[in-house]
């Protein structure tokens, strides 16, 4: 059950010394056709990375035939040296199996700054064309970084089905991640449908799950269609499945999050429109005071109305509301009886604000605590 | 040297037993004339205490007599019952005093969404009534709450001066922060020149202040003037000395700012207007990933650019240059020779970024590195 689930895509995974623990670090994707219909979403960050610059070329045609992925180093902030790494790392792989380079994407994450090791990736790469097959639970498993555990989802319909696998605990923000996410299918779809449908899937995925605030120079989403099924699902249909996939893939980031102690979802409601209701649930969702709260698993209410008085939208600061896991803690802008007594010790915090207004407008995203682990695995990171 | 300072101000200091510590938490400061100018700044958030709404309109006329403070309660999301315990607060101040409750602002700071204790209240203002003197560094520490030490600024000119005390260590932020400040000259000065000199000074001192991006529901910054020493400064070094103080008073909070093990400057340059340079510089300031790294010493610059690359401003993603204490560690988007190795132990560090368009726009923001400290203490604030 994973991304070679699907048929017509086959993997392999390797550790090329990339990473200083000698655990796998790089994987290859192959979609053997008939069709090689791809699309991607890319990050937002205006400082991204080679890789990224050039699977968005690649990725334009609406075509891909494989994408290669290495973990450790994130050839970012490399200048023209780490474009030819890049554009390296992609021929190499197009040589490899017999490909044209433009029809290979690539995809780094890791340490932004250090040049890549070109050997070990020249050998990897040709140790990954090498042992093609089945692998994708191996690849997932080779794109880690600090994730402490692999993510993979399959979604299977009738005749077809979506896989996919993803690596990312830090950096979730609303314009991706330090996030890598490959989906495969084996529908028949063209490139308008994948590109509609992978578009809207991570809107209502990746994009509502925002940890910190912080945006990675890599992320990248990719989905490829092989159509090995001979099946033309339901464009709704297909939609649906490869936006299970995201959510799927969105809620284990969310779970594996760096240091994270609890998942917690903020829904926001009585806004003039849904944008208004998602930045407000974003800038709550990103303030380090009601985070801290939630850790140390403190119905500190107050923290959330400082919160979310600080968003740039409409809303009745004399009558906010606030729920805890289902318990209203504040009305009309002032605390229940009993507010301070909600036990929020479980995993899962539920947090539910109402702007007042009366307005229909509403949305959710999906957050963590912050913790003292968040602090020590990202004071510690590079060295 | 505090508040009392200049002449024309007495003050006094009780504990009222609303910090369940048994400290001092409630303050007077008095404005014994022969002026009564007086000028005050606000929180921006909408979510604002009602004696944040009480203040702004008692000091809308351009005169205050006196300031009554209380902490270890910030008096905010209390409602209707909250605004009449301010507007108690206020008038209770008046009738121990003999002015008219108009002419008397309230400042509360601690936890947010409990009603305050009015029968302490009540009695704490009729003992800090009968108590005034030059007790001025006794007030300063009264309106603590989780400062570790208190903060006071004098600035000497020739006859006259600025004194000036605060309080505030968290929720520091573009719109001030929990920070409560008082400033008190025996200038002679009207109530247009106090209030520019103020608006100016705060923009340049607290509002470049950002711990983590967060804002407080009661911030407030007022300047009384006396007119005492009978010397009608320039224009220019009044407003001088306000910022003076002003800065002193941030720079204390900086240093305090709840689990603070660094002291961080981050200058921007390379835009093409200064608002743009703060955007950009307060994107750096709030990022969490970049402010872990700092606590770990950890010259970790592809932080600052994946940072920084999410900031609205314009930049040349190719042209981008970093340098941590004056060691330029990127420079065209590039690691520089032994970059890694820039020691960052110190207690200070100042990151300089240049964003690579060629403009002049340039500025400052003070924030600190987020430690095991900072997520303890918020932690467990209300427990």
């Amino acid at each position: 059950m994973s991304i070679t689930t699907p048929a017509g895509f086959s993997a392999s995974a390797t550790a090329a010394h990339i990473k200083p623990s000698g655990k796998p670090d790089m994987a290859l994707v192959v979609n053997n056709g008939p069709l090689y219909v791809a699309s991607a979403v890319f990050t937002r960050n205006k400082v991204c990375a080679p890789p990224v610059k050039l699977s968005r070329k690649a990725v334009g045609h609406g075509e891909l035939h494989a994408v290669i992925y290495n973990a450790g180093n994130a050839n970012a902030c490399t200048g023209e040296r780490g474009w030819n790494d890049a554009l390296a790392m992609q021929k190499k792989t197009a040589d490899e199996l017999g490909y044209l380079p433009d029809n290979v994407a690539v995809c780094s994450t890791g340490i932004i700054g250090d040049y890549l090791p070109m050997e070990n990736i020249s050998s990897g790469i040709h140790t990954l064309a090498a042992t093609l097959g089945s692998h994708g639970s191996q690849a997932a498993r080779a794109i880690m970084t600090t994730d402490t555990v692999s993510k993979e989802a399959i979604v299977v319909k009738n005749g077809w089905s979506v896989g996919a696998m993803g690596k990312g605990v830090g950096m979730m923000a609303p314009s991706l991640a330090t996030m890598l996410v490959c989906l495969t299918t084996d529908a028949v779809v063209d490139a308008s449908l994948a590109d509609s449908a992978l578009r809207a899937a991570t809107a209502k995925s990746f994009d509502l799950v925002d940890i910190d605030g912080s945006t990675s120079t890599n992320d990248t989403v990719i989905l490829m269609a092989s159509g090995a099924s001979g099946i033309s699902p339901d464009p709704q249909e297909f939609a649906a499945a490869v936006k299970e996939a995201c959510v799927n893939i969105a809620r284990q980031m969310q779970s594996d999050a760096e240091g994270s102690s609890k998942r917690i979802s903020i829904t926001v409601r009585g806004t003039g429109s849904d944008e208004e209701a998602l930045d407000a649930a974003r800038t709550v969702g990103r303030d380090n005071l009601f985070k801290c709260a939630m850790f140390g698993s403190d119905p500190n209410w107050g923290r959330v109305l400082a919160a979310v008085g600080m968003a740039p939208v409409a809303m009745d600061p004399d009558n906010i509301s606030v729920a805890f896991n289902g318990e209203t803690v504040c009305s009309e802008t002032c605390a229940t009886a009993g507010a301070r007594d909600v036990d929020l010790t479980g995993e899962d915090i539920a947090v539910e604000i109402d702007l007042g207004t009366g307005g229909a407008g509403t949305a959710t995203v999906y957050t963590t605590d912050l913790s003292h682990a968040y602090v020590e695995i990202n004071s510690a990171y590079t060295t």
